[in-house]
């Protein structure tokens, strides 16, 4: 774990977060750089037989000063959409370094990648690999494109997690691949580099990574001794992280070596794109207590925080770890930790073993580094929170707590008639 | 329904709404004000011999033209928080006719809602009545008051919607309620003006309400008879709309006709809070298909709104029905639509009855008035679409679609070391 308790404080690295919950205020989102940098190179030292490019996954945080991080570190990006190869650019990032899937690519988002040169486009339907070779040709160039093939596995994650399931939106049927890979080998416009696949995120078992190998390496036989051949596999993410202490992962460790095992001899370079493993424990979000509060039998915390800042327990019922930020040894008993939004969707945590904790009291939400901030809202009138960096003892506020002023933005007061 | 077809066209008025898609592009929110007004005005005419202030619940949708438009039409507010106060009064809305329920205030919001003189707090929990005694005190000012009870009724609707289950998290319990009243009367900082209630939101049947109406009139008594003399009965939100054209509802007729029954005698100023019904079936969000696909035996339409515009589908198993801009007589099979975000919980509506799309057809999604805009976000890079207003035929943006310069305001790259 990215934040651990050192003399009663909780910390990143050596700075207790209380430090920052008083500079900044709450509800913030706090990352450690130093996390995510061991993780990315825990990566690629399990993957170091390989070397794959690592496309981190921006959907997971898109935040500029870690994209800026991620990309000094040599990784690439896993995009889905104009506004996050917008923000990879912004960032410094290589368009040649970038993957894009998505099964909803807009004719300007596919024109700007394709200009640009991003490493591949992964193409997700027969429709729209008509509409790459469109713009391709309009522009002039050859699109390079991989497909992205649904594989059929279950990664025995949230039905909301999985993408690879039989009724899954993504990629085109693997049944329906080799067909499609011929029809874009002969056209004109388009460059046939890659094969794509993802079986979802939060996975937590080996075996749907070895079916995923397993599968890869058949299917690229299969296109081999059909003509097509290729220069990329980019496997996609998946790997899931702990939530609480006695979950059981796969390591970045034990996933290279799977992976190394079964697509090592491939002549293909390997493309990965991790998002959660990378930074959702390195991110924690602070929070201050309103109120504590008793309705009939049942006990209530209210945080400054809300589904608007984290979405994931509503919505996909994600167990979030909560603890204050000064140490305490207390006798627990279950609580409600809820938002201040109106509705009863927001709650942090449900009937959560809980000590006592102080009007006030500052708390840290666990494992927030991902898909928390990317997902906010102002739902409620709510300006969405601070991010803030840390590193070696100190922090950078990366992006400023929005304003009222901000909430109203691109609103113009139309005087319209009542009658 | 707000919109229907005319001459094959799918009209807001008489006006079509390809004119919008094609001028705004899509996804666009469009809300149709001459239907708000019937439906505030049928609430007036219903509730006339009681002529409750109709407070607006601006977390429904929170555009500064619609609210500008309530208040003219004679409209308080019900906000959840400041930034839905800065809203409100951006929007010409008078403070003291505004009510400010939530469980968790905080004290900078506590103390513009008394500096700024609201009608009333609805006050949720005995700490956050202390809080508010001291922002008072610290103003010199006496703050208005009203408690929101608990009264333990089940409104039958989505756990996330019900307010008032036992283990809810909202109000107080009216097991401690006349304690908390007599304590707050006691305050010399706060002057109790009202009661509160509130049992959730798309109620389809009148008993909840029969229930409510009979839980108030006890209480009232019970208070009186304990020396607390209110001014305000704020009997909260709830009246459902529906979503199929087999839905039955309860219409603001007839919900005027049961509160004015059981609540008629009652010497207090009643205030509702309608939000859904008012403006839920008085919009619709516009969108272009980008795809057609099929994945094994399934079909797919991949649209260019997303969970990321429209929530609900996701969040609540909501249902919103998807009609084409131009009429089609066509049979039906069953489609999953779907949006661009890289995620299997990205869609609007599963396995529905459908006729075939072309690619670039324009469709509406229905009832997209209430919790559509409010709660989108930027997830996946998505800047949050436009919203207009349309009146007598004429269309106005009254808010801007974002750019992409927007998805990364407030943000500063700071360039960290990696070693």
């Amino acid at each position: 774990m990215a934040f651990v308790y050192k003399h009663g404080e909780f910390c990143c690295g050596d700075l207790p977060l209380t430090t920052i919950a008083e500079a900044c205020g709450t509800p913030t989102f706090v990352y450690d750089f130093d996390a995510i940098r061991r993780q990315v190179q825990a990566l690629q030292q399990s993957l170091s037989e390989l070397s794959p490019l690592i496309a981190f996954a921006v959907k997971s945080n898109a935040n500029l000063t870690l994209l800026r991080f991620l990309a000094n570190l040599g990784c690439g990006f896993d995009i889905v959409s104009g506004g996050e190869f917008y923000r990879v650019l912004q960032a410094g990032g290589e368009a040649n370094r970038v993957v894009f899937p998505g099964v909803g690519k807009r004719r300007d988002e596919i024109r700007d990648a394709v200009d640009q040169g991003v490493l591949m486009l992964a193409v997700e339907s027969g429709e729209e690999l008509a509409a790459v070779a469109e713009v391709a040709k309009q522009l002039k160039k050859k699109a390079a494109i991989s497909l992205r093939i649904n594989p059929e596995i279950d990664a025995k994650t949230h039905p909301y997690l999985a993408t690879s399931l039989r009724e899954s939106k993504f990629g085109v049927a693997h049944t329906e691949g080799l067909q499609l890979f011929k029809q874009a080998a002969d056209s004109p416009h388009l460059e046939v580099v890659g094969m794509s696949v993802h079986i979802g995120t939060q996975v937590f078992t080996e075996q749907p990574f070895v079916e995923l190998c397993n599968f890869c390496k058949d299917y690229h036989e299969r296109l081999k001794a059909n003509g097509v051949v290729l220069r990329y596999l980019d496997i996609g993410g998946g790997l899931g992280i702990a939530h609480k202490a006695e979950d059981e992962t796969v390591t970045p460790q034990r996933y290279g070596e799977i992976i190394s095992q079964y697509l090592g001899e491939l002549d293909l370079q390997l493309i990965i794109e991790p998002g959660r493993s990378v930074v959702g424990n390195a991110g924690v979000l602070l929070s201050s207590v309103l109120y504590r509060k008793q309705n009939f039998d049942k006990r209530f915390v209210v945080l400054d925080a809300s589904m608007g800042e984290l979405i994931r327990p509503s919505l996909y019922g994600a167990y979030h770890e909560i603890l204050p930020l000064k140490e305490k040894r207390a006798a627990l008993s279950p609580a409600d930790w809820v938002g201040p939004i109106c509705e009863s969707a927001d709650f942090l945590a449900k009937a959560r073993p809980s000590p006592e904790v102080a009007q006030g009291e500052q708390v840290a939400l666990l494992s927030a580094g991902a898909y928390g901030f990317v997902m906010a809202s102002n739902y409620c009138g709510r300006p969405r929170p601070a991010e803030v960096a840390v590193m070696d003892g100190k922090w950078y506020l990366i992006r400023k707590r929005e304003s009222y002023e901000d909430l109203i933005r691109g609103e113009e007061i139309v005087d319209l008639p009542i009658n």
